[in-house]
C-alpha cells in the first residue's frame, strides 16, 4: 500500500556544511547523503533489484526520455508504475530527459515552447513540453519527478548559458502547473554553467517557487573538475536547507565526498555501473582495471577490504578470465562490487557526519591520486 | 576436503529401461537422471553458481578445449581446479574438446596420432594427443574427464564414420594409460553415426576396457531427430548397466525424456542457456519467444507453473522490455528460468521413475508439438 505521508527531509546531524538525515518518501525512507544507482531503462544494468538493495542503495534513478520511447509511459502506468514494473520496492527518481536531449546534438531543436527531437530508436519525431514531461513522469509513477531543463555543454558560450537559465526558470514555472500524482515530489534544476554568480541568480529565481527539492544540473558535462567544485562550494550551501539537494550526474567517490562536504544530499552517476562493464572496479584508494595482465594469477578479491558478494567469493584471476572471455557474469560481479563500494562510501560518510569527523574521513578516503592501482 | 571414496553409480529404482539413482563423486552426489548446465569457459553463461544450484543442477560441464586456450590449464590448476576457480562447489565434467575440434572445420587436421588445429583466439597452432587431453583435464581438476574422440558430422560418409570409430577406440585405449588425478573418473565416447549396428560394434570394443562411464557422442550434430532417437533406443539399454550413461549435447526437454526412457543418466546441452540469451524460454507445453509483440502488455510470469526467481518476481511485459532494450538482466532472468525448467523436468522424471509411472509422465510432459506458444 502507498503511504501518502508528506515527502520530506529530516536532518538529524550536521558537521560543517555536511549534513545527514532521512528523506521520507511514499515508497520508503532514504538515509542521506545517498547515492542512487542509475537504472536508465527501468533496470540497473547487469544487476537485479536484490543486488541493488544489498549494495546499500535505497533509491534508484530511471530516465523519462528512454522510458517514454520504450516501452512507453502508458505501458509502465498499466504495469503499476516504474518501481513495480522493475521489481524495485523503494523510491524511484525519474530524470526529466533534459540531459539526454542535450546529448542528441544535431537531432534536437529547442524553443521556448519545448523540445522537438528524433527518437534514437526509430528516428520518429517527438515533441515534448515542460508540462508534458511532468505528465509523463506522472504516468511513470516515479516518487520524485524532475522538471525539464535546458542543459548546455560545459563549453557553451555565456549567452547560451544565460538563455538556458532563463528558459529553465520559465519551464520550471510551467512544470508546477502540470498534473502530477498525489504525493509525487517535483524537483527544480539549477543551471548556470560554471559561473557561481549566474548559478546563484538562477537559484534566486527558483527557490521562491517552492519545489520539493533542488538539483544542480549541467555539471560533469565537460567542464574542468575545479570549476565544478567551485560551483558546488559556492551554491550547495545556499540551496534551501529544509529541502533535499541533489547534484545530478556526479561522480567519482572523490567528487561525491567533496560535494557532501558542502551539503549535497543526493547523487546519481553511471560511473560505478558503466565502468564495471568496462572492467574497472573502484577499490579503497583507487581503481583496478581487471583486464590488466598483472591480475592474471592474482588470488586476491577485487578489494580485500570489501565484503560484497563478489569480493567474498571470487578472485581477481577468475574475474579477469571472465572479462577476457566476454562472460556476462564479469559485468554483473564488477557492478555488484562497484555499487557496494559506493553504498559503503555513503554509509561511512553518514556515520562520519553523525560522529562530527567528516573532514578527517574525507581526507582519509579521498584517493591519493586518480592513478590506477 | 576431497572425499576420495570411489566414484560410482547406485541405481535405486527402474521403470522399464528408465532408471534413477545417485552418482557419487569426490565433489558431491548427483541424483540421476541429471542435466548438466554448460559452463564452457568455467562459467554458466549469464548466471552465478548459486543460481545454477538453485535451478536444481548438481553437476556442471566445462570445456577442455576452451580452458586450455584461455586461461590455460596450469592457471586453473594453480587456482585449485575448475570447480574452485569458478566458485562451484559440486562436481564438474570436462568435455574433451573432440566436438569443438570438429566444429573448427578447415582449421583442423586429424591424424591417428592426434589433432593439430589453429586456436580460435589467436590463430596459434596447437597440437594435442589423446594422452595430452587427459593430462590437461588432470590439470583442470575436473571430477569426470572425457576421452578425446573423433566426432564426424551428422551427414558424414560411412567410411568417415568407420574411421572415426576405429580412431576413437584406439584413442580411448591410449587415454587409459595417461596420468590423471587420484579418483578422477574417465568416460569413453561411443561414435558410429546413425548406424545402430556400428554403434553397438563400437560399444563392444570400448565396454571391455573398463571406463568409469560411457557416453554417446556424435549425436545432435545435424542428423534427423528420428535417427538420433533410433540410435539411443538401440544402444542406450546396452551400455554397461552399472556405469553412468551420458548422452552428449542433447537436447530439448522432449529429447531428454525420450533418452531417459531408454536408460540414459546424464545430459548436457546449451539449449536452455543459449536460447535464453536469444529471448526464448522453455515453458510447460512449449516455448515463449519473449521478443514477440503479443507479450508487450502481458502481466503473467514467463511460466505460470514455475516457481523460479524469475517467474516469482517478473512479468512477461517487463522481461520483453528488458530484452528489447538489450539489458543483460534479460539474459540472466531467462537463463535462470530455463535452467529451472530443465532442473524441474529432471526432478520430476526421477520422481516418476521411482513411482513407476515414467511412461505416463513422459506422455504428459512431452510437447504436443514444437510450435511456439
Amino acid at each position: 500500500m502507498i503511504d501518502i505521508r508528506r515527502f520530506g527531509l529530516s536532518i538529524s546531524a550536521a558537521d560543517g556544511e555536511a549534513r545527514t538525515g532521512v528523506l521520507r518518501t511514499q515508497r520508503g525512507d532514504v538515509p542521506t547523503p545517498a547515492f542512487m544507482p542509475v537504472g536508465t531503462r527501468a533496470a540497473v544494468k547487469a544487476v537485479d533489484p536484490d543486488e541493488v538493495r544489498t549494495s546499500g542503495a535505497s533509491m534508484v534513478l530511471a530516465n523519462t526520455y528512454h522510458l517514454m520511447l520504450r516501452p512507453g509511459e502508458e505501458l509502465v502506468r498499466r504495469a503499476g508504475g516504474v518501481g513495480r514494473f522493475m521489481g524495485w520496492d523503494g523510491p524511484v527518481l525519474t530524470d526529466s530527459g533534459g540531459y539526454q536531449v542535450y546529448s542528441l546534438g544535431e537531432r534536437v531543436r529547442i524553443t521556448d515552447e519545448g523540445v522537438v527531437f528524433s527518437s534514437h530508436i526509430d528516428g520518429a519525431r517527438v515533441s515534448v513540453t515542460p508540462e508534458r514531461v511532468v505528465e509523463i513522469q506522472a504516468a511513470l509513477g516515479s516518487t520524485v519527478a524532475m522538471v525539464l531543463d535546458e542543459c548546455p555543454s560545459g563549453t557553451a558560450a555565456p549567452e547560451d548559458v544565460a538563455r538556458a537559465v532563463r528558459r529553465t526558470t520559465e519551464w520550471a514555472r510551467r512544470s508546477l502547473r502540470a498534473r502530477r500524482n498525489e504525493g509525487q515530489a517535483l524537483f527544480a534544476i539549477i543551471q548556470g554553467g560554471v559561473d557561481p554568480a549566474l548559478r546563484l541568480t538562477h537559484l534566486g529565481e527558483l527557490a521562491p517557487l517552492g519545489f520539493d527539492g533542488y538539483a544542480l544540473g549541467g555539471l560533469s558535462v565537460g567542464e574542468p573538475v575545479p570549476a565544478m567544485y567551485g560551483v558546488v562550494a559556492a551554491v550547495a550551501p545556499c540551496l534551501p536547507a529544509d529541502k533535499p539537494r541533489y547534484l545530478m550526474g556526479v561522480g567519482t567517490p572523490d567528487d561525491i565526498l567533496e560535494a557532501v562536504s558542502h551539503g549535497i544530499d543526493l547523487f546519481d552517476c553511471v560511473l560505478p555501473t558503466r565502468n564495471a562493464r568496462n572492467g574497472q572496479a573502484f577499490v579503497r584508494g583507487g581503481r583496478v582495471n581487471i583486464k590488466q595482465a598483472r591480475y592474471a594469477e592474482d588470488p586476491s578479491p577485487l578489494d580485500p577490504s570489501c565484503a560484497c558478494p563478489c569480493c567474498r567469493r571470487f578472485e581477481r584471476r577468475y574475474l579477469r578470465h571472465l572479462y577476457q572471455s566476454g562472460e556476462i557474469l564479469a559485468a554483473r560481479l564488477l557492478t555488484v562490487h562497484n555499487l557496494t563500494h559506493y553504498g559503503t562510501l555513503m554509509a561511512k560518510a553518514r556515520e562520519a557526519i553523525r560522529a562530527r569527523r567528516f573532514a578527517a574521513f574525507k581526507k582519509e578516503w579521498t584517493s591519493p591520486s586518480q592513478d590506477l592501482l
